[in-house]
Parts: structure tokens; sequence; C-alpha cells
């Protein structure tokens, strides 16, 4: 474990622990099915950044009620949800290491399941009382349905251009971690300019994540990535690496990117000699640099907040955004 | 068209109008894709149900607001979004005459339209300003996708019981018309026992709808029915009909109905013969005996109201429920 993580890990133990018990408490389904899958995806390793965001960010914001922690399931409920219907949508066969939902219980049982997810999330959401927070779950949904849509329309498509990659990632991550942090300052009462703040950090840093995410495709291993290796691109989907590279690519090289998204497969071989194109054409430099800055923003976003323990926290999850390794 | 139905079309005409109108205005998805695939499942006959009795609740209870029929749609949304999941889910090939949207677009596309629908009927019950109306919204989704769930996990099993049965079409359809009539009694700030009363009758309308539908697969044709001849039990779904029958089955009837539900194909001939066996044995007179009794606790719902012409209605659509063809 790096420094970094480490440092973050020890600061947030206790808060880690009990989002955890939330998360056991507050999932009542009443069909055991229900509860063996959603536990498949609730309670393998996942990192709990939302939902510890959002108890963080209540706490940047003076919030000393008991329910931050009910309330943080929100987003990791709405991200479970996701989770399993993305992985359906994208034909993908492991996570964390793990066979997906959908490869054990079927497509039937991980689309009702996620449902199932998303409308728990949503029952949560009513429990705080306010409306700001079931517009924050509305939006966050309507974002990342219509974000993973445009993404599968594009599937395969060589053209796809780096504001249509921002949009979609936009869409597809940012939204839920902005609006973590947002529902942070929400439960909190938090001042306008804070509420603000607080949003545009969660945004900065969803951004910078999903790139983070993205250069992991191509720069990890499947050990620890618990994926399949350049899964990205097997799948179809271009990344910020790729889309750059292919910017100012020979055309041979361009023609052998366009063959191996048209095949969906490539050797170990192949995969390290598209990750050396990445490195030649600089796709993974300029992604990186796009990471860094999204980062130096959602630090700046939270200046507003005089210095604390917290917020010292919130700042070293940001720079640890880039420094993850899976 | 019968009479009833003709008095009853008669009657909501201008307000079916309005309601279409709102169902088109109120999509609003940035992505083509998405606008086709919803416009599939929500433009292609469907009756409306839910938009109008939350339409003619609020109105009972004396609404007189501009939003009632912006507000409908959230149940439309909401029911299009199951159906495209359920579709999924059981495998269907029809509805209403016409290919089900995931054989068209793929399952992909079908899950994430579907949250999508989900997503904009959560997105403008925020509009109401009402917790109460998400919170229906909320258990609505949780009821529907444990229901489907519940009646997964029993499929193909000759053992469901008759209360199963009950609880699973409780979820399944009658919290969502039950749901749609109390929201119209919340924007209408109706009176406690109105709000009550129209929710009753919204449930036990809701359980008649839902054994009607069941009665049809056995007792219409396909071109009125708009799927598949016997296609519950091609589905593996035992429903009341089935259920009660077997009861009195002898052992040699038994194992013919197993030996379907277990193949899940049978020729016309043996669809007459089934069809037989279900009127021989009871089954389809004790179902719609059961049906009539909860048209009658719906009518019996709503004696708190006046009469009146919106009353009148509600109460020819309770009698409508045994009487539809399709």
């Amino acid at each position: 474990m790096n420094y970094l993580k480490q440092k973050i890990f020890g600061a947030v133990k206790d808060d880690l622990g009990d989002i955890e018990t939330a998360l056991e408490e507050n999932l009542t389904p009443y069909v055991e099915l229900v509860h063996q899958t959603a536990s498949h995806i609730l309670f393998s390793g996942g990192k709990r950044l939302r939902p510890l965001l959002m108890v963080l960010s209540a706490r940047l914001c003076g919030y000393t009620g008991n329910y931050d922690k009910t309330f943080s399931t929100i987003f990791e409920y709405l991200h479970a949800a996701t989770l399993l219907h993305d992985d359906l949508v994208d034909g993908a066969k492991l996570r964390r290491g793990k066979p997906v939902a959908h490869s054990i219980w079927g497509s039937p049982v991980a689309v009702l399941v996620g449902d199932f997810l998303l409308s728990r999330s949503l029952s949560i959401g009513t429990e705080t009382g306010r409306l700001k927070i079931i517009k924050v779950i509305a939006e966050t949904t309507e974002n990342m349905s219509q974000g993973e849509i445009h993404q599968l329309t594009r599937k395969g498509n060589i053209d796809l251009s780096e504001s249509e990659y921002l949009e979609i990632i936009r869409r597809k991550t940012a939204v839920l971690i902005e609006g973590a942090c947002r529902t942070g300052a929400l439960i909190a009462d938090a001042a306008t300019e804070e509420e603000a703040g607080l949003s545009a950090y969660g945004f900065n840093l969803g951004m910078a994540f999903q790139m983070a995410d993205d250069l992991l495709d191509y720069t990890s291993d499947t050990g620890s990535l618990g994926k399949e290796i350049g899964a990205d691109l097997k799948e179809g989907k271009l990344t910020l690496p790729v889309i750059r590279s292919l910017k100012a690519a020979t055309p041979e090289d361009r023609t052998w990117i366009e063959t191996i998204l048209a095949n969906k497969d490539f050797s170990l071989r192949g995969f390290e000699k598209l990750r050396d194109m990445l490195d030649a054409y600089g796709g993974l430099d300029y992604t990186r640099n796009k990471a860094i800055k999204y980062v130096s923003d959602a630090k700046a976003a939270i200046s507003v907040f005089a210095r604390s323990e917290t917020k010292e926290i919130l700042l070293n999850i940001a720079d640890y955004a880039l420094e993850r390794d899976a």
C-alpha cells in the first residue's frame, strides 16, 4: 500500500467500518436471491469512494447528525445498480477479479436486482426529507443511462471525438460523484458556495478518476486490475489514450488499431504493441496530464473551506485518484 | 367496442388526448436511440390506464391545477420502464402485437432505456414537490423488481400457491395502480380518508385487472391479445386459473400440465385441451369470481366520495376490468 493510500485509510477507517454496517443494514430485500446477488456486487472489495465522499463532505460542512452513514448508502447502492446493468450491457466477464453477476445468476436477475438497488437508493433518498437530494438521484440516473447508451451507440467506432468522450464520462462517472459530494453539503444545510464548491470538487474528481481508470486499462496487469487486459478496447470502447493517439497515428498504425477494434481480440503480444503505440503517440501522457488538471481543479474547488482534518482527507483523495494502481 | 368501453372513452377522450401530448413532451432524451426505443414501447397502443386513473383521482379530490397531465406521465413512464425490463426477463416475443424492444434493439438498449424511463418518471416526480409521491415511486419500483424476481425464482414450479400468486401480482401490478390513484389524491391535497379510499380503489382494481389479464391468456386469441397464445404457461408462469385447477386435477391431468410447464411448448390442440381442463376443474370460474370480488371492493372503497361524473367514470373503469377483451 502506498503512503497516500495508507494515510487516507488510517484517517477514515472508522467511517468505512460504519459505512459497511450501513450497507448491510439498509439492503432489506424480501427475496433471498436478491440479497445474494446484491451482496455479490456490494461486498466484493469496492472502495466505498462515493459514500465516503458524502460522509466527508457532510462533515466538512459541519454536519453533526446521526444519519450520514445511512444516507451515504444511497450512492453505493446507486453505483452497484449501474455496475450490474453496465456489466450486462458491456458483456463484461470479470469485476474485481470475480465473475460478474449476470454470468452467475443470468441476465434477468442482474437486470432486476439492479432495479431493486436503484429503488433502495431512492427509498433511502426519501428518508432524507430533501427533494434536492431526490433530484440528484433522478438526474444521476438519467445521465448515467443516457451516457451508457451514448457509449453503446458509438461502440467500435474509431471516430469517437475527445469531446464526446468527455461528455460520456461526465454522465457515466462524474455526475454520481458530484451528486455524492453535493448531498453531503445538502444534509448539512451548507451555504450555497459550500454546496457549489463540493459539487465542483466531486465533478472534477470524478473526471480524474475515470481518466485514471481508463489509463489503468493500458498500464496495469489483470492481477491487480481484476478484469481482463485491455478490456475496454475488447468491448469496443475508445477511451482518451486511444482517441488521442489515433490523431497522431500513421495510416498504418491507425489501420492496425481499427482491426483490433473490429476483431475485439488481441494476444498479449498485440496488447504490448498497442501499449507501446499509445506511449509513443503520447496518448498516455496526454490523458495523465488532463487528469492532473482535473485533480488540481478539484482541490481548488474546496478552497472556500478553512483548513481542517476533513479537508486534508479530501485533498489526499484527489491526489490519490492518480496514484492508485487498481 | 362494447357499451362500457364506449362510455368510458367518450367521457375521457380529452383527457387521453392531453395525456398523449404530455407523454410526448416530457420524454426529452438527448440520445436519438433512446427516443426511438422509448417511443416504441410508449406509443404502441397502451390504454393509458395508470395516468388516466391519476388524473381522475385528482379531479375527484377537487384538483384544479394545470399539472395533472404532466404528473400523470410518471406512471406511464414507470409502467413502460418495467415492461421493457420484464419483457427481457420473461423472454417475451410480442407485446400488443408488435415485436418487443429487446428483439429489435437488443437487450443492452432495452435495459438502459428502461433505466432512462424510470429516471424520467423520478425527475417528474420531484417536480411535484411532494416527498410522499417520491415514496410512492420508490416503493413501487422496489415492489415491482422484487415481485418480478419472486416470480422468476418460482418459474416452472408447479407448487406455486395461491397466496404466493396473490403476493406476486400485488407487487407486480396492484402497487403501481394504487400509487397512481394515491398520487392523484396527494396532488389535490385530499383528506386522509379520500387518499385511503382512492388507494384502496387502485389496489383492488389492480388485482382485478391482473386476474382478468391472466384469464385472457386462456380465453382470448392471439389476434386480439397481441401476444402468443398461452404465453404465460410457455414462460413457465403459473397463474390462478392453473393454480386452482391443479388442486382439483387428477394425477394424470396434473402430470400432463407439468409436462407442458417443463417443455414450454404446446400445439393449438394441446392448448384447447388445457383450456377445457381449466374450465372443467373450475380454475377459470374461480379466478373470475375472485376478480369480481376485487372489483366490488374497488367500487366500495370510493363510497366516501359523493356522486359525480368523475366518480361514475371510476366505477365504470372498475366494471370494465372484467369486460375487456384485450
